[in-house]
């Protein structure tokens, strides 16, 4: 993860892009890079979701990486670590759902969110 | 990453939550984690964005941690690393978009996603 | 519509938020109430989805409404009317995808959206 | 809209895309086409995207009405009017947020979703 995000602030300055990277513009590019990810998704059942071809496979991963580049930089120009922030927010969710009240409850299947 | 990849594996089995994470469900997940992120700025100026009070920046980082964690939760039931996918996507970035030509032209801005 | 439209400029100039309602923020406030829709859908089958109880119906229903607000909002920020737009577009994809050779195919069912 | 409405069910008959059109995929598509909104304000100021150029305000016309499309769709699906979900969401929001409490301030301008 250091290595991408140092990666991307050096790619960043090269380009003279810093004046376009505020926190709101970066949120808006996530967004737009996920919805990527959701239009490979949209029209499959679940079941062929768990089992994609080669080539749509390359192009969700394509799809993932962008999300990861955004949603890096995004945390980095606030000062923030993603996999900090995500081992934290898992120990909370953790303390919140105990394993033998969510189990197999969709209803809490929530939880990493909440 | 492998730490956290590792631990929502365990979270999701000790849950019985694999069943409701389908790559099209976990896709979903991310898309409503995002816009957490963006309803924390859309009415904020750019500016504004920069600048986050203590408050919001701790609710912001909640939420960075929830799309890491649904991020590296979606690639990992593709069997792919959310990290060496963004690595690469940035190098064919890299290549496509010289700094020379790209240098402060907000048009280019949208070089990490293409 | 026009009658939504009218009184969407009446409730925003009553605030003084015209100030707030760029075509940017307003986009991102569509994707936010999209985003509410999403949250009650994810962790739903196809078929449950077709399903709804009375009090879901109920939440989404009102999350829809949000959605048309917004998209009316932006759309008069334009100076555009969301349904003549939308009967234009589906004029477009009528002569794009017809119905002897898109029937029963999921690949062509994006058809509204190209 | 009742126009609208009607043609769409037509639409999605003559081509038998109503097994595709679950509610759960149809506010996919939804969130797909509103990214694709964001997608033409992401890097421009609230200033800029008051003003679009013609060329761009006509490829945003063009999303505003495949969100319009896929919002009346998902709607009808559930059985519902989205201009009736919308002129009562902002019934309750004009209750909610007197013009005199609300007045040129941002933090109350997520008002209508809420």
């Amino acid at each position: 993860m250091n290595e991408l995000i140092n990666k991307l602030r050096e790619f960043t300055a090269e380009r003279d892009w810093e004046q376009f990277h505020s926190p709101k513009n970066l949120s808006m590019a996530l967004a737009v890079e996920v919805a990527e990810i959701l239009e490979h998704f949209q029209w499959l059942t679940e079941e062929q979701s768990r089992h994609l071809d080669q080539e749509t496979l390359i192009k969700v991963r394509e799809e993932i990486g962008d999300v990861q580049i955004y949603l890096a930089r995004l945390a980095d120009q606030l000062g923030l670590s993603p996999l900090d922030a995500a081992l934290e927010k898992l120990e909370i969710n953790r303390q919140k759902y105990p394993p033998d009240k969510a189990r197999g409850n969709s209803k809490k299947s929530t939880a990493f969110d909440r």
